[in-house]
């Protein structure tokens, strides 16, 4: 990891900097594949997968027999897990539903609003090296409680056209049953256009590489919502003399693993801490399957030294890190100044870990600076919320003037005379 | 405008088709103009403040004394008009405050979500005919509820360099002190990039012309957040043989004055209602000040009468209309059937201007299909939520291992591996 010790204030927007990504080139492939799919549907798709993933597949969707021999295939200990996620990313998003408040802002003027699920919903989950069944939970669990009639699960099958087990137990735990085995450009694609066999979706979800991010990119210039722009992985870890150096490393290698890519930052007050810390990585990393790409991705990662631990978390409030780690004494008052961030943990014993699997908070968070301007997926991203309103002749006749009033001054003779009929009939 | 009698279902589709836009082109000029604000600043901004409002600008920035003055440019009556609009704006959007609401998903594992402000926020209020200063309050007042530190204005001026004084007013009236002299694709540019004057900021708020729509998308592309798409606005009515046919013309007219592409539809069940509807229709259209206008965009709308309310209902949904009023018997039962569109005005009296200018809901809200998929503005549209865990060494104990498990069957050995160290220590 480069070390920074000190850094001037103004050395800070350059050290907060992301990476920039040139994807023109990529738009222009998105926008061919597309262009494709659009006209011939799972031909299309057939043809992609088998350039992309090197697998001929005939049936699209998986079959009710696929899912039952999934089931088999995994063992019993890690089906308990995965309840036991399920039942704290349900128990934490449910709490997410909010009761119907009528608010009479004027007598006879009653304004409220009510939560709908998006109809139809479709969930990107990335094959690869890693099986990502987590995310099946953390976007079909929410989807479900929303009530979202059409759920459409797309993600690459492995050379054997076989999803994996995990994938498709997680899928129909959740209730998920349109499943598809096509991956890439060309599954965001289907989700966008619809196909014979893929239906179109209105907001589509999850992560994915350069291809499916630039693919999502492109699908809300055809009128699809997606949950929110994508980047790299990232975690901020602020930690003083009271944070423990083998649970930090631990932590900075965990984010590590995921890509060479990946965003990793260590700010502390505490130059010894460092030092520890370095040991306890270099001990760990040793062992680990992905060290090739953990090394890379912290030949890129910063431990930065700082005055203080206030100054930390300025810091980190200006890169607005999707994971942010807070191993100091008072964290929990700590978090009080949190202004930016994706999500935070909080103490010693929070690791992102927990997040990523089964405390019950969403892993699927704004990366690359996004946490300044947009939230992670919640029962939120699954419905819109609409807003209503009912007067009564008595609510018009309260408010009908101020309208007058300000449509005219708006120059909307129409929009004032919507009032004026009403009121004349109020006058009879 | 069109009549169509009982369409088969087949022809819904066509029929709740919006007009597409190729803005290719557009997305060229918003590039150059970008490129120049990023590399030229102010400069730039005065440059096309010439070329396209045709007045040349010292001062970009609205100072203290064109407050002042502004002020006293506004009757009394005005005033107090737009004091009670934002009265119930305010009571409105502050009842979406949330408590901090938290859940202890496991024993020893803590997760709940706060609210925090996007810190900075733009806000575009459109010039011409019409001055949107109802926008000021609709975009404003949400803001400031939610904590934005910084709110800045931009707004095109006239050709004395002016800002309209309602416009002014109702800035200063909800705390808005940073009000820039520029419109169309420059102000957005600035907004993205800052210039010597105007403040970068994180999201971009409010509706515009085809330029401003195509310069907000282009904003995406550097990371900043938008409101919503926009397309041109809507209105569909539901109405049955218990709707007034005056009032009903009256709405369907003051969504026509908007523009020529303004969206206006009418659903009905009785033959009858319709032609009493297009004679108010005739009546009250010649009295309007914007008649061309109004004309243009009838000449595009449709009546259309179906079988049933119920059917009525289905194919509301199926266009999702931005305004929908429920002009019908038992309209509080009928709304509960709405899955798709913007803010919905239930009963006779509940016309769209009320929630345009004083009801206390938003009038910021998704058009062109996009109810489908996107919420309108409120409070929401001003904050992160962001989660937070916190987790004891009780907690990481009760779901360790089912972290372990599946980072393990995710093939993710230092996701693993950051839960392992705190067991290990667990068990001491």
């Amino acid at each position: 990891m480069k070390y920074i010790k000190y850094p001037t204030t103004e050395a800070w927007a350059t050290l907060t900097t992301r990476p920039v990504f040139d994807n023109d080139d990529l738009q222009k492939t998105v926008r061919i594949i597309f262009d494709e799919i659009r006209q011939r549907g799972d031909k299309i798709l057939r043809k992609y997968t088998e350039i992309f993933d090197r697998v001929k597949i005939e049936n699209l969707n998986v079959s009710k027999v696929e899912f039952e021999e999934a089931e088999k295939l995994i063992s019993n200990e890690l089906k308990a897990a995965i309840q036991l996620a399920k039942c704290n990313i349900a128990k934490f998003h449910s709490a997410q539903v909010e009761a119907v408040q009528m608010i009479e802002t004027t007598p006879g003027v009653v304004c409220w609003r009510e939560n709908r699920p998006i109809e139809k919903v479709g969930i990107y989950i990335p094959g690869g090296s890693a099986p990502l069944f987590s995310t099946v939970l953390m976007l079909g669990i929410p989807a479900k409680i929303a009530g979202c009639t059409q759920i459409v699960l797309c993600t690459p099958p492995n050379k054997q056209s076989k999803i994996n087990p995990a994938i498709l137990y997680a899928a129909q735990l959740v209730g998920i049953t349109e499943v598809f085995k096509v991956g890439g450009i060309q599954a965001i694609g289907a989700l966008t256009f619809g196909t014979e066999s893929v239906p179109a979706v209105y907001k589509i979800f999850g992560p994915g590489n350069q291809f499916v991010t630039a693919a999502k990119q492109a699908a809300q210039n055809y009128g699809v919502a997606i949950d929110m722009p994508a980047g790299p992985s990232e975690v901020l870890v602020i930690a003083d003399q009271t944070a423990v150096p083998e649970f930090v490393a631990a932590d900075l290698l965990s984010q590590a693993e995921h890509g060479a890519d990946s965003q990793v930052l260590l700010l502390t007050d505490n130059e010894e801490f460092i030092a520890k810390t370095n040991e306890a990585l270099q001990l760990q990393l040793i062992a680990l399957p992905r060290k090739e790409i953990a090394e890379k991705a912290l030949a890129n990662s910063k431990t930065i030294l700082l005055k203080t631990i206030e100054e930390c978390m300025n810091f980190s409030n200006l890169y607005a890190p999707e994971h942010l780690i807070l191993a100091t004494k008072n964290a929990r008052q700590l978090a009080e100044k949190v202004v930016n961030a994706g999500s935070v943990f909080i103490g010693n014993y929070s690791c992102e870990s927990a997040g990523d699997y089964a405390s019950g908070t969403n892993h699927t968070l704004p990366t690359n600076g996004f946490a300044r301007n947009y939230s992670g997926v919640s029962l939120d991203s699954f419905v819109k919320k609409i807003t209503f309103q009912e007067l009564t002749k008595q609510g018009i006749a309260n408010i009908g003037n101020a309208i007058e009033l300000m449509a005219e001054a708006e120059q909307l003779v129409a929009h004032k005379n919507a009032v004026t009929v009403r009121l004349m009939v109020n006058d009879k």
